[in-house]
């Protein structure tokens, strides 16, 4: 049986990576590689590198081009499926041409594969078609949310209390759920605003890159903008993370 | 200056822990062990097996008990609350009496330091007490949450949609409050009723006592209720948690 599997590789940090997803990449033939083709080359930098350091020879590198996801569309959840699609058939390309009857290949997958990654769903769907076999595992990363609160020394719940965890465009919609919100996949700073909230934020995180600020919104949102916009405009792209934690009345 | 590590080690399987959790054992003087004192041994054995395997000598260390904790009381973050200032002044002492002037102190934490964890906090308040001062670094961990969905190959989130974590006592008072909610801390099985939703459940997660079970709640509560009680008997203690996800209109 053909084996995949979903490696988490940690949030930007070479040293993110666990124990266990340094055996999975020594024991893995094939590595599928997924271009997104634009100025995130870093990010396929990083999963090359962890490649030539913990693979084991003699592995190959299948590369496909992601598909262009339509960005300009509404209906946000609609396009992402669609682009979940092709990516799927572009995936089960690859599964069924580059990996022979019993080897195993892998994704290397951002972060953590079960927080705001497509991977494992793209898995089930080729399955669900049913052209091509095999078996899947998944090994668990240190996701942004984590490394975020590491960088932080913070905690990302309060004792006995929820933590809701949402997209930029959520809160934009919404406003905050609970009083700890971590925010991801925000392209717009949706925490303008929010000035019953301190926010912790970080930029590429684990990376040399990294920007860090904390502090009540109302003092920092602004220069978080500017660091962002600044920092977006000089490397070409940007992921940032952030928790929001109500400030308690008393202090406010 | 004394310098504190507080070492996210994941949520029970020796491999979950990252390179930056090896560099960091391998950096410390003093490790410091809170010792529950009661049947959880193995989960203090963990820790010094993570230790003889990593630690670079020589190093020590340096136990305490943990306080009791109110565990009747049904005011839980007061008591939480009461029980962490007791664990602060143990520590506090441990910190200032057993590590030196430059060294580097670590506490090894279960999963994700940021993960309803209370180390964080304890150094924060000892160091507002002001009796002792340290420099304080997280390292990221494999969370049990993360062990839980990596193990069932399933996703935390879904696309564009928020993800709430919480604790059984809250679901139990509250409902679920979202499409995808993830349980930890519940002692008491409150999925019991929620017939709307698939359950991913977890027990012992990445120990050779790993429990999975997954379905509509509907068709796997009772089972996961017997098998719960089961362990918990066997073994003594149990640590379980689940991602409950709500079946969609159309397959219900
Ligand atoms: C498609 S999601 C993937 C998340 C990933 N699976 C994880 O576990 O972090 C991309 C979002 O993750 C966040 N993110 C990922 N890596 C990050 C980093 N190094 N620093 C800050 N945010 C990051 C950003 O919010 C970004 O918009
Ligand atoms: C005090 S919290 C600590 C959580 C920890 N910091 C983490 O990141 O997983 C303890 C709760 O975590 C969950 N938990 C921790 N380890 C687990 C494991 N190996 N399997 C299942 N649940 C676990 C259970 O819900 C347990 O009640």
């Amino acid at each position: 049986m053909k084996r995949l599997l979903v490696i988490g590789i940690g949030a930007g940090d070479p040293d993110h990576l666990t124990l266990q997803a340094v055996k999975a990449i020594a024991a893995t033939d094939v590595f599928f590689i997924v271009d997104k083709g634009e100025t995130k080359h870093e990010l396929v930098q990083l999963r090359l590198d962890l490649i030539a350091e913990h693979g084991r020879g003699p592995y190959r590198i299948a590369e496909a081009r992601d598909p262009e996801r339509d960005r300009a569309s509404p209906a946000y959840t609609a396009a992402v499926e669609d682009w979940r699609s092709r990516r799927a058939l572009a995936c089960e390309a690859l599964i069924r041409d580059e990996l022979g009857p019993d080897e195993t290949g892998a994704f290397l997958v951002w972060g953590d594969p079960a927080v705001y990654d497509s991977t494992l769903a793209i898995l089930d769907e080729i399955l669900r078609r049913g052209n091509v076999a095999f078996d899947v595992e998944a090994v668990p990363g240190i996701s942004s949310v984590a490394a975020l609160t590491a960088r932080h020394r913070v905690g990302l719940t309060q004792v006995g209390r929820p933590t809701h965890l949402t997209t930029g465009r959520r809160l934009a919609e919404r406003g905050p759920t609970a009083d700890d919100v971590v925010v991801m996949l925000d392209a717009h700073c949706s925490f303008a605003g929010l000035d019953d909230f301190h926010i912790y934020w970080g930029a590429y995180l684990g990376t040399p890159d990294e920007i860090l600020v904390s502090g009540p919104v109302a003092e920092v949102g602004d220069r978080i903008r500017e660091l962002r916009d600044e920092a977006r405009a000089r490397k070409g792209w940007i992921m940032d993370t952030y928790l929001l934690r109500r400030i308690p009345a008393a202090d406010h």
